[in-house]
């Protein structure tokens, strides 16, 4: 595995649903990135599956599962931690 | 990634288990569209996985493991929330 | 996405596993429809898929991972609901 | 959907985690049945994954996610039911 | 299916997270085992799954599976059960 | 399976997330070595699926269900363990 931080700020707490959202698909793009540590190779896998429909729902389904680990840290955001 | 909004309505609850199977769609078409901006290409696959089984059956297990994590942030609706 | 109604009865409760498992099925299956709207193309599909062991063990998947939720909404049935 | 039991016993509760594992088995291949209801069609879809190394691996995924919910279902059989 | 244990001993219970991965991966293959029972066939299928990197991910995909539901029953070992 | 350690530490404890996902990546990767014990192999395996859209998809899937197992027996890391 190449050093790179595998998780933004090193927490799976967000305030939102949406940066939970957004967070699930960080931690999901840097296991790419400790797997495949070349940029350029990165960058032309990257278009390979924005074009392809079967790894396009590849990448939802991985999103999918990891947001359900994220969603779960926060108690599902059922109290919202963003209101004074 | 590109700027779209994740989750309509930031939110994960929903008033019924119909309307937390619309939402498990909802955020799984996002993430296609934060994932492939263009929505020329995004229409030409859509096209491609409505007609194709085994996309289709992709389709289905996203949905599922979205829904999965909705139903849990609902507890299941086991108490309904749309009643006076 | 097209209008259809996403979960029959609008319920995740059910009586039985087996009206679990039912439900389980008929809830993928709309997502199919609302997915892929012509019916005529549908039924073409679900031959396909009805005949091919790669395909077939796929909606055995789905069919797992819906039925997990129902499952965990109905407490497993542990205790049942269809005595006096 | 084809009219099969689609679970042995209409409940997930088992004696032991080798019968959990059984029932998982089981409640897979009757989603099979209610898909393909031809039994000749089955007995040669049977044979084709049996001996595919991916099918068969296929299968194993299957079953790992419906002991997941037995599994639950049974509180992991922590305690033993079949002692007096 | 045939008459394999599908589990040894019967049991999900392992005294370290190290033995519930061993568990994980002996569960899994009595599931290719009940399917497959020529144990011939099974050699060389194994073969195939060992030198082809999508299948190698397919086994780590099960054994995953397997193992949250092995690590679920045992508490995940936080208290570990080895020590007098 | 080969005699290698699969769980490094025999915990699935860690002090933050960012360790719980390089935790996920070892475990995963252990499996594959128990699986496929020439280094040679792994190798060239290794460099298959990091080159590969969508066996590097099928990477990140394995190590989101790795992960939500350690980070549900960390407790989601709420309570950080690193502090005085």
């Amino acid at each position: 595995m190449h050093n790179v931080d595998l998780i933004p700020g090193d927490s799976l707490l967000t305030k939102t649903p949406d940066e939970g959202r957004q967070l699930a698909i960080a931690i999901a793009r840097r296991v790419v990135k400790a797997t495949q540590p070349d940029a350029a190779t990165r960058e032309r896998l990257r278009e390979v599956y924005a074009g392809d429909a079967a790894l396009l729902l590849q990448v939802c389904q991985i999103v999918a599962t990891e947001f359900a680990t994220i969603a779960a840290a926060n108690g599902y955001w059922r109290t919202r931690h963003d209101e004074p």
